[in-house]
């Protein structure tokens, strides 16, 4: 039975694959897993039948037959959990790789994304440059940290994992709208070999298309 | 072998119970799982040795034999997933446990971790009050749908899970600085079913008593 997400009708990134439905569109084209994408207008996630699927209103959201789930993180690691390819089979390496996973998401994103927030909704504010040095110098500490351990590895912990799959999109958002990686160079290799990955190329297509699509239409 | 973690030698919250470790006792001893304790200062949190255990320098760390993890929610899930009693057996079930883990530490925590840096760091700034009406505003959002969610129900989706376990100790933040929560009297007793839970009290009796030793020390 093939899955079916959600996604942005209209994706506010027009297509820059920032929507974090592109996190669970990367892990199942890893897999090699079909699914169906359901797009959702802003007025539609906020209704009923989607907020009986996902309780914030956000998207995405993961439904295979009884299943339904919510958070990019929880639906990423749902996938890896079920097919070969995101998670090594050894349980310590499995612990750290999900580790990597809550550490993307739970300690880098935080500062990034409120960073993208800010540079929106607070560009005319009194305050907008100190608190964007603020962010920045919170950002700076965990690529510090991200970078010492990365080294000149390939990807965070031996074989690409799902948990190098949360960082890079965690860090392909701060690529987005600052050039900060570049003091990094192993980091900024580092989201170019995700960026250039086929599974990754051919989701960043799929949520594109979506996007073009909306604009012709 | 029993697991080692570790904690501040001195909370920044007096042993109010805030701190990361605390999930991690809590989680241990809801599994009956003896551990070990060691306490580093923030000089110790940023030498060489407690960095190759943890890359940004943070507390708590877990290692076992072999095994080194960091992140308090890779932590719980790992001690949930080696452990009876903290994760549903049935597969679905299961998948939903680990959603509300994820929704709790990647979608509810940021702006209540936020508004507790706010609040001691900002406070002097002129953007405060506005910076907390903004931030109070995107936590409502959350207590919102995690209280229609929860409905009339003991726990998030049926027993108690590790889910559980992490959205009550992010709600805890908040009580600790805001009344927010009571506006919200279902989450409210959520929290306070959390607290009365006797894996949660020994736990959190061994974090204060931690901070009561370093004050009489």
């Amino acid at each position: 039975m093939k899955p079916i997400i959600t996604a942005f009708e209209r994706s506010p990134d027009r297509g820059k694959g920032l929507a974090r439905d592109m996190r669970v569109r990367w892990a199942l084209e890893e897999v090699s897993q079909p699914y169906d994408v359901r797009l959702v207008s802003f007025e539609e996630m906020k209704q009923p039948a989607h907020l009986a699927l996902h309780p914030f209103g956000q998207i995405p959201t993961y439904e295979q037959g009884d299943l339904a789930l919510f958070e990019s993180g929880a639906i990423v690691f749902h996938i890896a959990e079920h097919n070969a390819g995101l998670l090594p089979r050894d349980p310590d390496a499995r612990a750290r790789a999900v580790t990597w996973m809550f550490a993307a998401l739970n300690t880098v994103e935080p500062p990034i994304f409120d960073r993208s927030l800010v540079n929106i909704l607070e560009r005319d504010e009194p305050w907008y440059e100190q608190r964007l040095r603020s962010l920045d110098s919170s950002i700076r500490k965990r690529l510090d940290g991200l970078s010492a351990r990365l080294g000149d590895a390939d990807w965070l912990d031996g074989a690409f994992s799902a948990g190098d799959l949360l960082m890079v999109t965690v860090l392909l958002r701060l690529k987005a709208s600052s050039d900060m990686l570049d003091d990094y160079s192993n980091l900024a290799a580092y989201v170019v070999r995700g960026e250039a990955r086929p599974a990754y190329k051919r989701a960043f297509a799929d949520q594109l298309a979506v996007f073009t699509a909306a604009s012709a239409g």
